[in-house]
């Protein structure tokens, strides 16, 4: 990857190194989304899969909130619904109704018939976006990679849609314990090679994001959710991965002693000192301001990220929500959390 | 009250005291609802306010649990969103969409023009259930008497329908907190008036249901939530209280230690070994079946409720689930949830 441009602003990956910082680097999840009217522009011209399927809008929007937010990392435009694409699964996104998998999966024949895919054939244009916004970025800040966790993909894959509960999901693992754990396997074994793809494309550090483990108890997580977690993890050692496991507060503790992560975000429900506690301090943590707290009043919005930077400490910390950034978020809002986070080196 | 039946079944009562009892006693949140096909047959003939409204309907519904499933304690069937039918607000409930109200608050103005209403005299109805179903429940159990939280209710205030964040009523309460206060405080008023008239007419214990609590950070959980929790609680000194603050696994000490509760009410993402060390084994705690579990093989499930008892320990302890029972969940599963708590004793 030598032909890429030198990196500027390197506070990221400090800071996922645990070294000492003058300020915490800062970024939002969702950054590239919809409170930016510029990508309102985009979402009127394009449907949901020319944005993600293209390159050269992928890498546009990937971009568009360094322009005009101003975080120290990016993370490139996609979706977690990409992996049960490469698996073969019909995805739609229709407005106003969220992504939807018409035929999900019902019987553990059906599980139980799954396999890898070729994933760098199925999502090469997802490689090519992560090599094109790498180069794009010019090596302003450091570009970020994704991916679902396979409990998170595991539920869209027998729901077929987001769900109050996921208790048909959890049922299909209750009653079908082998067909489920073969689609997990086959889902994390998928999710490993798209990572790795995407590093070698030219990602510098990768997210996993575990939108619904919170809805899994302490037992269940360990069994359904961590292996999964664990194992994806453990493959990637080029690059620094951050865990995020929302709603587990649970789990922190075991996710950084028996994972390699280098990082675990935590949701706005974890306090900076449970937190800290519950790691002893050892590892870099991400979060965790609440996403509806940025429709405060901007002084008192600022104040509270001073507050909360004080919180977690200045060092092996990354500023960041608790979960994305929400559609009807000022965008003078999102620049006044930024702005608050590189103000803080002079206090 | 003299004039009501005898009680013959008191370990409900006896748990909440913390009395030591051969086996703890159990019931299910919603458990007079949607799984019975004898709720079912009902809800073909009457729509959801005439069920709520004429109590002699409510009484057979809250009773049909008693008799098919057997729990310890019946709990009145009604809705959290009849506080604000009594504060004048619309409420509507149309099959396959939920509740909505069609007007909900949307300025500071109309927010502090909301006064307490004459309660005994709005929902006179849901007074007359209680007399009736205690009388026809003829002391075979204790019955339960419930209401919203006031900050789940103010949600509902502010976005007139469920939501994923509720973040229209963080936002009203972040930019307009004194017109909130005056909401909350209207709600909390009123609500405890509410539960005040359905102990004098029967109830024998009183759960307030913070659905909404686990959406919010510690920080507003101790201002938006906690403080009408705590003097709901502390107005409430005839019958035991329960609370259930769903999701907020960091208030449990606060609300054990600085509430007159009598016990807490904890979701499934709560160890009980961490349940119990944040209390301090000193409060009945009830709960915590994720809801999805019940769909496990029978012969699984009794040996997790089992498992259950022996880590939360037989006494100070109340069966439950962790939120409400499941809609599609099968009648002989609910019974087997029962049945295992009633065989505990033996073993």
């Amino acid at each position: 990857m030598s032909d890429f441009p030198e990196l500027k602003n390197d506070l990221f990956l400090r800071a996922l190194k645990g070294e000492t910082v003058t300020r915490p680097p800062v970024w939002m999840m969702r950054q590239a989304g919809r409170y930016l009217p510029e990508y309102m522009e985009l979402r009127k011209k394009y449907t949901f899969f020319e944005r993600v399927e293209t390159p050269e809008l992928a890498a546009e929007i990937t971009i568009q909130p360094i322009d005009i937010v101003g975080p120290d990392a990016a993370i490139l435009f996609s979706d977690i619904l990409v992996i049960p694409q490469a698996m073969d699964f019909k995805v739609t996104m229709n407005p106003g109704e969220g992504p939807r998998l018409p035929k999900p999966i019902t019987t553990p024949e059906q599980a139980l018939a799954l396999t890898v895919p070729d994933v760098e054939d199925r999502l090469h244009y997802i490689i090519e976006a992560v090599t094109l916004t790498r180069k794009e970025l010019n090596g302003r800040v450091p570009l970020i990679g994704f991916a679902g966790a396979p409990w998170t993909i595991f539920c869209y894959l027998i729901e077929g849609r987001g769900s109050k509960d996921f208790s048909l999901a959890k049922r299909f693992y209750y009653e079908h314990p082998e067909a489920a754990k073969h689609v997990l396997s086959v889902i994390t074994e998928t999710t490993i090679r798209y990572l790795q793809a995407k590093i070698k494309a030219g990602s510098q550090a990768i997210q996993v994001f575990d939108s619904w483990s919170g809805l899994l108890s302490p037992e269940d997580f360990n069994e359904i959710a961590f292996p999964y977690l664990k194992k994806i993890s453990e493959s990637i050692t080029e690059v620094p991965v951050i865990l995020f496991a929302k709603g587990s507060w649970y789990a922190l503790e075991g996710l950084m002693q028996r994972t390699n992560a280098s990082a675990l975000s935590v949701d706005w429900t974890i306090s900076p000192e449970y937190a800290r506690q519950a790691t002893g301090n050892n590892i870099t943590l991400q979060g965790n301001f609440d996403p509806s707290r940025l429709l405060t009043p901007i002084p008192e919005l600022k104040r509270m990220v001073t507050r909360m930077i004080d919180r977690f400490g200045k060092d092996k910390y990354i500023v960041n929500l608790g979960h994305g950034i929400l559609p009807h978020i000022p965008v003078a809002h999102a620049k006044a959390f930024v702005e608050a986070v590189k103000e803080y080196e002079s206090k």
